[in-house]
């Protein structure tokens, strides 16, 4: 089946792979581009990203390429700066609730994202899909609430707790933007999109309920009637896979410590994307076909696309990248 | 019912409380003491360390004490420097098989820690418990082997599957030293020993059951034989419960993510500790009385020890611990 079959519901003998952040620094031609350009730079030239997004398809034979970007780049559009060291940071984070009301969307959200999805497209094979994304309200707002990356996130979790109506006010702009963004993706040729809710795991069940699922149903919503195929991930959930249930979608992406089987019962017809261990990615041969073939019989019984359970690592091997997806392919059920 | 009561399965209409580092930053009487001691220079002066065990029940009427200390501090005993900042920091990570073999253990572990349990049980009243603490192997081993604390421990995942017998012997060697560590605790006036496996959830089920379990078992088996009750906490570990439900001990921690009702399901016969969101404490005081409450009622059917789900942040106003061990003393089932 190809990666948007499998996303329908179908299921054959083949198994679709594809992994995520799979255009980056592992990749030797990626790493070359970048010896010229910025990571910003890349992001918002729609050739350059268009050629990163294409650079793992052409190597590995990947059945789905994911637009080169991050889930910051369309904040942008609200006036937020942010910079990438690697990770973001935003220099005026949003700690009080003026910072908050004071949002508004000035501008279309990265039109260049668009742009690239048009050229991606266009190079791509036909039976290749292409992938647009955007992150979670909720793990957006922990970023710009904090200021960037954290272990715990306490700036953000205590204005949660603090100030629950001002979170509001800031979940439902993020997601009027969102909704803006994955349309326009949708609209430029990318034939799924993916929703990344990448600190979902901060939060119990209760606050995930009320914080989280509302604001990603109505993206996911905006994307189907959009026209696209929807994937949603949240790291570090299976505490709120009941949750996740409530978000309309035609896959999930489950991560390395989430059992397939599980996911499985709680998410009945839904796809399932994912599992292997990216650290597994590092073993000898023997072990990655061994894990690969775990996470392939454990998802047997339902549409499955398989994926790592977290961005590939840097330091990663190509040829443990090649193997695997040799592998991937020659497996039967 | 006493704090050590309920480890032994108790239940009465009083639920004792106390809460992971209560002793630190948050304290103003322990900001004092760090202006002018360092947090290494405490830990290892024994007056100064009772000093700090004891500060939060003076103030606060909590029903248990720990210890003042940290995870980190037995691991001189196998030549391993430690540096605060405040996260551990280790300058020489054990990246390669021999640096691990070489590790050995040299001397007692951490006896100062003994003389400030010995210090802080002859002060306390008799009614309240104290508590010893070490962390679990596989924790330990994370920040060893990255160098310190990290988002997605890299280095560690990556030697577990490449070297997988090098992660033994290395879990090996810090089992033993642990076992050592909790034996001389007990000896030393600790009631009870709780494991730390701060880091447990950054693995599968399956990683989990062959690295973490079998030691942490080890580690608990001691400290039982040696006469104390024995509370299992891991981090982020609602995946892995099936798995804790392998540990022997009195209690189980209990994350502010897990659901209690679940953890009550998997964990027949144990006690349980926990799990109010440590950022809760930032609400206005009806909030923190409604999360509260929640709380006592999801554990009312089982011997209860009030807690936080995760460690007290620094920032956490005093008057919101007062009002939550007085709301808490003030439950009746």
């Amino acid at each position: 089946m190809s990666f948007l079959q499998t996303l329908q519901g179908r299921r054959g003998d083949r198994v679709p792979i594809w992994l995520m952040r799979q255009a980056g620094r592992y990749l030797p031609e990626y790493r070359e581009l970048r010896t010229r350009h910025s990571f910003l730079e890349m992001v918002r030239t729609p050739e350059l990203a268009a050629e990163a997004t294409l650079q793992p398809t052409r190597r590995f034979g990947f059945d789905a390429a994911i637009i080169f970007s991050d889930i910051m780049t369309p904040l942008e559009a609200l006036g937020i700066e942010i910079e990438f060291a690697p990770g973001p940071i935003i220099r005026r984070p949003l700690r009080v609730r003026p910072d908050i009301e004071r949002l508004e969307l000035r501008d279309d959200p990265a039109p260049y994202v668009g742009e690239a999805l048009r050229l991606a497209r266009a190079q791509l094979p036909e039976e290749i899909g292409l992938i647009g994304f955007c992150g979670a309200p909720l793990t957006l707002a922990a970023y710009l609430v904090e200021g960037g990356g954290s272990k715990d996130f306490e700036h953000f979790r205590r204005l949660l707790r603090a100030d629950p109506d001002a979170m509001h006010v800031l979940l439902n702009r993020l997601t009027e933007l969102s909704v803006a963004y994955v349309r326009m993706q949708a609209g430029s040729g990318a034939q799924a999109i993916m929703l990344f809710d990448s600190w979902a795991g901060l939060h119990d069940a209760a606050t995930y309920a009320e914080f989280g699922v509302p604001y990603n149903r109505r993206i996911m919503e905006a994307a189907g009637d959009a026209g696209a195929a929807r994937i949603a991930f949240a790291l570090g959930a299976s505490h709120v896979l009941d949750a996740l249930a409530e978000i309309p979608c035609d896959a999930v992406g489950v991560d390395w410590r989430t059992d397939l089987a599980q996911a499985r019962r709680i998410l009945p017809g839904r796809a399932l994307q994912g599992n292997l261990d990216p650290a597994v990615l590092f073993a000898d041969r023997a072990t990655i076909e061994r894990e690969a073939r775990r996470v392939l019989d454990a998802a047997s019984e339902v549409p499955h696309v398989f994926n790592l359970g977290h961005g590939i690592w840097p330091q990663t091997p190509i040829e443990a990248v090649s193997g695997l997806v040799r592998f991937v392919h020659s497996y039967t059920r």
